[in-house]
C-alpha cells in the first residue's frame, strides 16, 4: 500500500491509500480513519459505499463521520466506486451513472467491462484481506453502510453476508436497480440482458428470493430529486414488511439526495452501528 | 442577494448567496448556516474567515460546523477570502499568497488593487448590513473566527471591535504578519512600503500599540508546516502576557495546517463561543 495522504483529524489519523488491484487489475485508491486507540487493539469496521460520481474523497472531505468514529472507536474505510485509469473502459457516451464512477458494486461478465469492473470481489474480499492484513481491524466486528448506488452496494452485500456484518445502514440507497433506470442501464451493461442474473445484485429482489437482515436503517430526504424515481423506498419497506425484517424507514422532511443530507444523519447512523459491533 | 444554493442540513439551511458588493466593486459570494429557530427569533452570529487560496467553499464542505451550530443556536457566516471576477488584479507572478484569494482583510492603497481589495471594509461594514437586513441574526451578539490568513483577519478585526465581538478565536493564526514572508508580501502590496501603516494590521503590533480583548483561543497545530515561518504563535503569546490578556493557545499535537485540523476543534471553539454569546 502507498500512502498517499496522511493528516491527524479528531485524535486518529484519515490516511489516503493506493495500492494495486488484483481484482479490477488497476490501482484502486481507498480511505481509512483510524481513531486513537490502545496499541495493540483491534477495533471494529464500518465499511462506507459512496454513491454514482463519486470517489473516496466525497465522504472523507463532507462526510463527518469522524467525530462519531473517534467517540466510538471505529475504523472508517471508504473505497472508490469503480476502477479507474489508462485502458478502462468508461460509458460509450461519456454519461455520469454507468462505467466510470459507476461500478454499481458487481462483478461485470460483459465486454469490455468484465476485465476491470470486479468491484463485487474488490469490496468483499480483496480489500477487506488489505484491511485485516494492515490496519488494527477486528475483522469479527463489521458493518456497512452507504449512499445512494452505495446504498444500493450495502445493502445487497449486507443481505449477501448475513454473518459478516453487524449492522447494515443507507442514505438514500437505489432499493431496486432492476426496476428503475440507473439500475436498467447499469446491469444490463454489467451483467448484460438476462434479468435473472440481476436480481442478486437488488436488495428488493434478494428480499423477495429469501435473504434476510437482522434489522435495517435507512435515511431517505423527503426533497430528494432521485426519490420517485430511481429510489423508491417504497419497494424496500414492502419486502421487509412482506419478508419481517425491522427496517427503520426515516424519511427526513426537506432533505436532498447530497452530503449536506448524509453528514446530517451520519452520526447517528454511527451511533446505531457502534451499538450493533459492541455487543 | 441571489441565492446560488441552498440545502437542508443539522435540521437547518445551509445556503450560498451572491451579491454585488460597493466595497470592492465585484460579485461576492458567502456562505451562511442558519439553524432550526422559532419564527420570529433573532440568533447570534457567528464569522469565520479562511485562509490562503480559499473560497466560502472549503470551511462550508469541510469545517463540520453545522451540528454545534444547530445545538447552539448559532447563524455561521463564511465570507469569500478576496474580489474576483473581470478586470479583478491578481498576483503579477500568479502566487497563491497574493491578489486573488489572498485579500489579507485589509483595504488596499496601492494601485491597481486599492480599486477591489476592500475586504475589511467588506467584512466590517458592508457583509454586516446585509446579514442584519436579510437574514434573522441579532447583531447585538456576534463573534469571529478564522483560519490561516483568516486567523489574522479574526483577530485584527476583533481587536479594533473590542465592542462588538463577544468572542474571538482561531485556528493557526497569521498572528504577526509584519514579521513574516505572507504578511511582509502582502501587506506591503496592499498598503505599501511604509510599515506604520502595516501595524493596524497586525495583531501583536495592535496589541503592542494599546488594543485589548477579554480573552482570546487560539488552536495551533503542532506539525503545521507552515507554523515557524509564518504563523509564529510565540509572538501572540508574549504579546498577550506583556498586555494581560487572557490567551488561551493550545498546541495540538500531530496536527497539520488542514481543515483535518480545523474541523477537528472546530466543535470545541464554536461551544467557547456560544458560552459567550449567550451570557
Amino acid at each position: 500500500m502507498e500512502t498517499l495522504s496522511q493528516n491527524r483529524s479528531h485524535g486518529g489519523i484519515q490516511t489516503v491509500f493506493r495500492h494495486a488491484s488484483t481484482a479490477t487489475g488497476t490501482p484502486m485508491t481507498f480511505s481509512v480513519f483510524v481513531p486513537n486507540h490502545r496499541l495493540g487493539a483491534k477495533l471494529p469496521v464500518v465499511w462506507f459505499l459512496s454513491g454514482l460520481t463519486c470517489t473516496h474523497a466525497n465522504v472523507t472531505d463532507k462526510g463527518e463521520f469522524r467525530a462519531a468514529c473517534a467517540a466510538h472507536g471505529l475504523i472508517f474505510v471508504a473505497p472508490d466506486t469503480s476502477p479507474r485509469g489508462e485502458g478502462v473502459p468508461g460509458d460509450p457516451d461519456g454519461a455520469y451513472d454507468f462505467g466510470l464512477g459507476a461500478g454499481f458494486y458487481v462483478d461485470a461478465t460483459e465486454p469490455p467491462y468484465a476485465a476491470n469492473y470486479k468491484m463485487w470481489s474488490y469490496i468483499t474480499e480483496e480489500l477487506p484481506a488489505l484491511v485485516a492484513a494492515e490496519l488494527p481491524a477486528d475483522m469479527a466486528r463489521q458493518s456497512i453502510m452507504g449512499h445512494s448506488m452505495g446504498g444500493h452496494g450495502a445493502l445487497t452485500i449486507g443481505l449477501r453476508h448475513p454473518h459478516r456484518y453487524r449492522a447494515i445502514s443507507a442514505f438514500a440507497p437505489i432499493v431496486a436497480p432492476s426496476q428503475v433506470p440507473w439500475g436498467e442501464k447499469a446491469l444490463e451493461g454489467y451483467l448484460g440482458e438476462d434479468r435473472t442474473h440481476w436480481r442478486a445484485h437488488d436488495a428488493v429482489a434478494l428480499i423477495e428470493d429469501g435473504a434476510r437482515a437482522e434489522a435495517l436503517l435507512v435515511d431517505q430526504g423527503e426533497s430528494d430529486q432521485f426519490m420517485e424515481k430511481q429510489l423508491k423506498p417504497n419497494l424496500l419497506q414492502e419486502a421487509c414488511e412482506k419478508a419481517g425484517i425491522p427496517l427503520t424507514l426515516r424519511r427526513q422532511p426537506g432533505y436532498d439526495h447530497s452530503y449536506y443530507f448524509v453528514s446530517s444523519f451520519m452520526a447517528d447512523q454511527l451511533d446505531w452501528h457502534a451499538e450493533r459491533l459492541k455487543r
